[in-house]
């Protein structure tokens, strides 16, 4: 069992923010053979609507803070609007799409984060996935859409990073499957220079990755997600892929592979 | 099979509307024992968020058209903030309930209304109910919490009444289950007085409910809701039953049961 491969796959603003692009990826998406999940973020149209609303961002240390109207926001565009189009149109192109949040048969049971030195409202760290109802659904060929939203068990909605949410539903999973994580973001992978779009590593290994962090190559924002794919990984994840919105591509040839 | 009983209940603004009556209602739908479904409303939330947002409800001879700007706004609300703190709230009462949309996994299959005198936008006339993929939740003891938001499998999203999701699930599930459909509405059933809330009929079958129709007992807006409750029950409907929220207390004794 599990030598069958589950493919996850996030998807952020850059490819939620553009129609064509969206749509584009999703038809790919969906052509993808075998099971497979997908999770997306939230992308621009939260903040639009909370601006038409007349609500404004709060922030502490520069961090979003999710108080009450924010997460009721959030709940309507990523668990609503977003995540029922994305499925509406997976549909469409012959894919059985599931939209899910956390809450939904408790599939990503999550706690309020605790108060250290900032109070970050409404945020939920992961504490469990259902893997058991998110197989149910695989085996009955039905494709699982994640929004970011989970909840803890208690009532309360919460919002959580989606790279987040895709790293713990592949970890999740991966004593029932050969799981592999692919996050689409703007770049085509790890660039071993930052100025040329195309000098991407192909491969990283836990070695290379030490290397290239000592190196200074991967640096700034790249340091935090590349920490918590090797997390994945050790968790059980069996590879991790990184690129852009052409990863679900039968044709891509290029993007980073991240393997212990 | 078809020999257990499956409910299928139906609330509306009455109960939504109001916190502590649907924190109550939700408690008592969760000690509902054996497979349910729970269908539900919108209440007054999407008018609020559209009249914050700055939109205006468009009628046409006194009903409501969903154009595309408020297409987005139920699909925000109910699939969305209502559907997903109705399935955390149902959570938090050992209830697995899994909110879903007639998109998800393609459960509801509508059409747009077809324009005869007037165009009523994106609102969806139910075609199909994908009652393999339901039956297989319910079997997992999952509970599905139905908003009233369909689908066209074309990528667009419709909204539907409520009351008719409702109806057309529970018909949808009656090959398989014994299925009992509950109407929960702000009064304890039919009423012989319209003046006296207290003055409801117990039983009704086709013979009573043509003549309380000819004696003008049910009359107005009560005409079509009876109409399609009988029509639902010719389709196989075991039961239906009408009352006020006290339908899912074990200890209700007052409602209305119709019947062939």
């Amino acid at each position: 069992m599990a030598n069958q491969t589950l493919k996850i796959v996030k998807i952020g603003g850059n490819v939620i923010n553009n129609k064509t692009e969206l749509h584009a990826f999703l038809k790919d998406f969906a052509t993808l053979r075998g099971p497979k999940i997908l999770v997306h973020g939230g992308g621009r149209k939260a903040s639009e609507v909370s601006s038409t609303m007349g609500l404004k961002p709060k922030m502490i240390n520069g961090r979003r803070v999710t108080d009450e109207a924010t997460v009721e926001i959030v709940t309507m565009v990523y668990a609503g609007l977003l995540n029922k189009n994305i499925t509406a149109k997976l549909q469409s192109f012959g894919c059985n799409a599931m939209g899910l949040s956390g809450a939904d048969a408790n599939c990503i049971l999550a706690h309020k984060r605790i108060v250290k030195d900032i109070d970050y409202g409404f945020a939920g760290d992961v504490d469990a996935i259902n893997s058991e109802i998110i197989d149910v659904l695989l085996k009955s060929n039905v494709t699982p859409v994640f929004c970011a939203i989970t909840h803890d068990k208690k009532g309360q909605l919460l919002n959580t990073n989606a790279d987040t949410i895709a790293s713990e539903v592949a970890v999740g999973m991966s004593d029932l499957y050969q799981t592999e994580l692919n996050f689409v973001f703007e770049l085509k992978g790890v660039l071993e220079n930052i100025d040329d779009k195309n000098s991407v590593i192909t491969e990283i290994n836990s070695e290379k990755y030490e290397q290239l962090v000592e190196k200074g190559i991967i640096a700034d924002g790249m340091l935090p997600k590349m920490h918590n794919c090797f997390n994945s990984l050790e968790k059980g994840v069996h590879k991790v892929k990184i690129g852009d919105a052409s990863l679900v591509k039968k044709t891509t040839k290029i993007y980073t592979t991240l393997s212990l």
